[in-house]
């Protein structure tokens, strides 16, 4: 009856199906770059399946593909892509055939190069509806052009294509959205100046992937199972896999520009990531909702490390590289192609679960996929052998958003049987069936109930419905487009000159890719086989070398990663050593933002560390509450304290805040402080004290030309500082030189001219007070980067 | 030529071997109980195996089986066994047979039952030695005879048996050594006025296994490979099991008495446990450094409480006991016969691992093993068909101590492939081939390095050969003992009216004894599929029944250990949701004993609670320093706060502590603190306060006829106990009664009657001050337990 109706239309209406007949009113679609390589392979195919799927949905649709090229090499351009587009399987043949020559006679284009061009296309878009009676419900322009146009058609479009009042616009962008956070939000901003966030689509086709799109629905309709184990208590770690049997050749002008985390990290395997982490919203179809509760996701995420990622490049990259992009023979190439990356949220749902982000080029396989796996808690008394097969608690339990590709080559969605029988919305997926003696992720495929669509769709047949049905929440909206940047740039800044690891690609990588998990950073299984591609950097192994003296003292040096992370060893080294002799160790810790570095690093990769049997002790403070960021033991408690399990007891914050006023010397904080010392700390010499130097050879809080704190009584003083917060109190320098080990850090390009100075003056505490750090019977070893040494 | 000599020795002497001709000096063994069932079966063929071995050590030998049977029986009957003592197959049948014939002429049969026998048989070593000129080295017994009996032979051997100055003197005891921590204490107290500590060696025939007895040497000798991996950042959890399928049938008299607990774990299977998580001392060998290493291991383990355990018990056990102990039809035992417990360690190695202990009667095999898994760290990029077998990172990483019969059928070591290649000592474990058939915890048997003794030696032998050579490091001494029971006694208390799970033996058991863990205690995995031996006690999931008003207020009342459960529960509850909804929680805490027990609970079990967003505030406080152990902040910090991740600025202990000095009113603590709610409480409104009850109906810090706090204006107050520490801070009932929540903790029948008088009594704070308890704007709840409810 339907097709009985569109054909009695064809045939009155004679060259262009009927328009007139509908009221919902008139979609105008417009193509730009409809001659382009995306629009060749997804985009037409897309808006045929829409018009197929709409033709009887009340409005009517004419197609515009636009492009720079001429209007009659670019119309023969055009159709000859439109000729060859193909008939879904589950439709009709003939009804495909009818609507296929409607949808041709609807499509029609257009070269829009210039102002006046724009201009004509919207005039014959208001004509043609004009002529037809047409109400105009709406425009959609697909930007399916490179981003440097993006700003020129944006401006076009807001001044001489917008739809009449009542009417929407709907704008499609297509990544790349920026190459890192700061580039990201100049072209937002200039977007934003064109068109409100509601009429922008930026499109992640990965949002379109019928498993990445059923993950929300899927935690959703199964919350029921899913909310006791969806958490840290019960999930062992996830990973999220996207791998290539391609490489980049013929693509490198792109390639070398972005690389695989660009390419595919920030975007795709975020969002699935996003999808896993986030809070489940109240209605989780409404755009608004999820958008909020992602925005959180990432929030939570913990920042990345250069540690963070294990990256590698296929070994013939380079002179692909060198080839098309006509660089020198000694060109080397620091885009990664390949890259492991280990993210932690630190939600009170995640918090210690591994997110595993994997993806590369000219690899083994190509496969898509997100894995949940579970922590295995059971026992099984019974032997292995005579276990019910699929139903043990001692399997495997996982739940896989199967992409694409790969073993299974469909999308699908697993849940083994030993965790629950999943709720899957009936029209869509169907139960699988058969394929027995497969083997998928170290389980047989009978061990999973098995899902997959009814109906398979293409990525961007699933997205054009999406836009046509302004379903925002599959799109990528400002905030979240600079959420994920915010995320990634830090890394990709202290990636950029990482070695990578070459791999031969295929089947030949074997386990030269394989990477493992060290407290919270990520390295590749096998050690360095072959050359490093980028060799002038100095490696970590190298800085022990640089090891002498400095003002009569050891000196140990390196860049400023690699120090901190000596200084860390070395801390802990002393800290257990002196835990196991004397049953606990007096830290002594100073303020500023050289520490901050080294507070995160204890806190994050020393999870051996005697923190039950360390005593916290300020070397100085400020005088603000010790709840104002500006406090020294506020910044100790947020990047330290606060992430490791030193007791209540064992923490001794300076008293600059008494009798709620800070440091009045009638107060006796600096007494207090000093009987508290002399009442733990044996001989009042703690263990170990960490210093800073200012620019001025200030240290702790003890000023040049100090009045207080430079000689006399190894006690606690109050301070002046030329700076604010003035006030400020401080260990003396003959109670700092009582302690077994005094550390000086001293970081940055900053510090150079005073280390230059230090290096060549002696003993002189009123002028420079660190010259005056002389531990009496302990050791003194300075810290300082290349930065500060070298300039 | 060895042999020769011996053949001329014999020869020579004609009926008694050769003794004199020997420089080492004699040893006189005594077997106790030579014709019971451990000598039959062990204990005569260990004998004759270190005579084997010993022959020509330098020492000569006589051998004296004893018992309570008269001589002609007696002698009849241990000929018999000793007749049919074996041949090891390793040995030439010459040589053996040669040397069982000296056996026999150097054994003799005693009757020991009066003093007088012990006269005698003192009299009969010494004549033989002077006869044949022997110098005496020392003298066995080994008490093959039931614990009972065990102070009776000590006082005899003690009094008359003992050997000359100069020689020593070695007794062997055989478990069991007590069934509880005080019976051991006595049992050890006994001994210990006979024997001195160096004298007396017990038996635990599990270190005589090789397997076992090969944890610490093989911890010690792979060191380089084990250091970075022995620990809680890579062992995924740990399974010490021991699995039979023979049934309890013919022993009932013992087991009924002693159940799987007592019978394998507390003995066997810790000792297993110790191994493998004591530090390792400097010298693996000396048997003092591995005590002390061994009791701080023990110092380290979490308590068990009942649900640290799931026990079951054969269907057939029940009139198995029933027939043999003649009890009555309607007999119920509650004795389990299957065990499985988990268990934790505190110490910075291990905190976190769980290590499971696992041992049953009636199971589907006989079965031995301690298995270390680690944690999978790895992600493998090559997918899983192209993976190298044995070397993947991705593979499991085991380590097991097989200790015999199961699949493979000898006591062997295993160490997964991509582990390492450990080092063995090469004379006595040799590399195992072929079988590469077999799977075994989930692997192919070819994916793991395989050692096997060079000679597999029966347990009993190799006991028998380390006391002969002193190596006390194979026996229990007293403090390790009763470290191990002081250790499970209150596990074995808690569980005596715990219901069993009844399983029908062997391979139909199923998946009805498998277990999981959660939260830091296991569960079956299957729900209750039968019916529960011991129905009279009510179960946890009955008390929500008893749910009803006391004082016109909700009340809650289980047995106490449920009651705290269901308490914890409902403060995350509250935590979670007015977290969610305001951002932060503020809860008010008593002191006292009966919070120790919900703040434990707290501690261990709610992971999800939301502490980084909550503030701990304290009800009352005693004029103590915060770190004296009488202090009420002292106890919450030791029970709950240094476990949890509570912000330091979040946690309010009471000011009782100022200018040096306690709870001077000068000094206003009260005020401080009262300022201090008024600061960061809304409306001085806690979210939730815990209030306990005295006997004399005091609730916080105020007592009857208190002067302060029981009304006037919300605030905190110095109040007098009449009870030491005198002085007291404490919120006032207005403040008290402001909050949105407010529950009242009572436990234990001392409380009853101060229960039963609130139930009558109205608002009367003056008297009673908690019957002025009543929130003016929030919900009071009484938590009361079945002691204090009913009496």
């Amino acid at each position: 009856k339907m097709l009985g109706r569109v054909l009695c239309t064809v045939l009155f209406m004679g060259a262009l199906p009927s328009l007139a007949e509908v009221s919902q009113g008139h979609i105008s679609v417009i193509l730009l770059g409809a001659t382009g390589d995306l629009a060749k392979k997804y985009l037409w195919q897309g808006l045929f399946q829409l018009y197929m799927d709409q033709v009887s949905s009340g409005h009517s649709f004419t197609f515009h593909g636009a492009a720079l090229t001429a209007l009659e090499p670019g119309q023969r351009l055009m159709f000859d892509v439109l000729k060859k587009l193909a008939c879904p399987p589950d439709e009709s043949p003939n009804r495909c055939a009818v609507l296929k020559d409607q949808f041709l006679k609807l499509s029609q284009y257009h070269q829009l190069k210039t102002a006046e061009n724009y201009t004509v296309l919207n005039r014959e878009i208001e004509t043609l509806l004009r002529q037809e009676g047409l109400k105009e419900a709406g425009r959609i322009f697909y930007f399916s052009v490179p981003p440097f146009a993006y700003t020129e058609i944006a401006r076009h479009i807001n001044s001489s294509c917008r739809p009449p009042p009542g009417a929407w616009l709907r704008v499609v962008l297509e990544k790349p959205f920026g190459h890192d956070l700061g580039s990201a939000q100049q072209l937002a901003a200039e977007l934003t100046s064109f068109f409100r966030e509601e009429e922008m689509y930026r499109v992640d086709h990965y949002l379109g992937k019928q498993a990445v799109a059923h993950i929300l629905p899927f935690r959703d309709q199964n919350r029921r199972f899913l909310d006791p184990i969806w958490n840290r208590h019960h999930v062992e770690r996830v990973e999220i896999v996207l791998k290539e049997t391609v490489d980049a050749k013929g693509r490198t002008s792109f390639y070398e520009q972005y690389g695989v985390i660009r390419d595919v990290l920030q975007n795709h395997l975020t969002e699935a990531l996003m999808f896993l982490t986030m809070e489940l919203p109240g209605n989780v179809s409404r755009a608004e909702e999820v958008l909020q509760r992602k925005l959180q996701a990432f929030q939570s995420l913990q920042g990345l490390e250069k540690n963070n990622a294990v990256l590698g490049q296929y070994q013939a990259y380079a002179s692909q590289v060198r080839q098309e992009l006509q660089k020198a023979q000694d060109y080397i190439s620091t885009t990664p192609t390949f890259a492991g990356v280990l993210i932690h949220s630190e939600s009170l749902r995640w918090e210690g679960v591994p997110f595993l982000l994997t993806s590369g080029k000219a690899l083994d396989e190509r496969v898509g996929y997100v894995r949940v796996l579970f922590k295995n808690r059971a026992y099984c008394t019974q032997s292995e052998t005579l276990r019910d097969a699929g139903h043990s608690q001692c399997k495997a339990k996982q739940i896989i958003f199967y992409i694409g590709h790969g073993a299974l080559n469909t999308p699908a969605v697993l849940v083994s049987r030993n965790l629950f029988r999943p709720v899957m919305p009936e029209g869509s997926w169907k139960e699988a069936v058969g394929q027995s003696d497969l083997h998928i992720f170290g389980q047989p495929l009978s061990d999973y109930y098995v899902y997959s669509p009814v109906k398979e769709r293409d990525a961007y047949s699933v997205l054009i419905s999406n836009i046509y049905h302004g379903r925002k929440d599959f799109f990528i909206t400002t905030e979240n487009l600079l959420a994920s940047w915010g995320f990634w740039t830090p890394l990709l800044d202290s990636i950029s000159q990482q070695p990578l690891r070459l791999y031969p690609g295929g089947m030949e990588n074997q386990h030269l890719l394989d990477f493992e998990m060290v407290s919270g950073e990520v390295a590749f299984t096998l050690a360095e086989p072959v050359q490093l591609l980028n060799p002038n950097r100095l490696m970590p192994s190298d800085y022990s070398a640089i090891q002498s003296k400095f003002r009569h003292s050891p000196l140990v040096s390196a860049w400023s990663e690699d120090l901190i992370s000596q200084l860390a060893s070395d801390i802990e080294k002393i800290a257990s050593r002196t835990v196991a002799h004397s049953g606990q160790f007096h830290l002594a810790l100073s303020g500023g933002s050289s520490p901050v570095v080294l507070f995160q690093r204890l806190a994050r990769h020393h999870y051996a560390f005697p923190w039950k049997h360390t005593h916290i002790w300020l070397v100085d403070e400020r005088c603000v509450p010790l709840t104002d960021t500006e406090s020294n033991f506020f910044s100790l408690h947020k990047h330290l304290l606060q992430s490791v399990r030193v007791p209540y007891f064992n923490i001794h914050p300076m008293p600059v805040h008494l009798n709620q006023r800070l440091c009045v010397e009638e107060d006796r904080g600096t007494e207090l402080y000093a009987k508290e010392i002399l009442a733990l700390v044996a001989n009042a010499s703690f263990d170990l004290v960490l210093l800073g130097v200012g620019t001025d050879g200030h240290t702790a809080s003890l000023f040049p030309q100090s009045e207080n704190g430079l000689e006399g009584a190894p006690t606690v003083v109050l301070t002046e500082s030329p700076v604010k917060p003035h006030q400020r109190m401080s260990l003396s320098l003959p109670l700092i030189n009582k302690a077994r080990q005094v550390f000086v850090l001293v970081l940055g390009k900053g510090k150079h001219d005073i280390v230059t100075l230090l290096s060549r003056v002696g003993h002189k505490p009123r002028k420079w007070p660190v010259s005056g750090v002389s531990p009496g019977s302990g050791q003194l070893v300075w810290y300082v980067d290349y930065e500060a040494l070298l300039g």
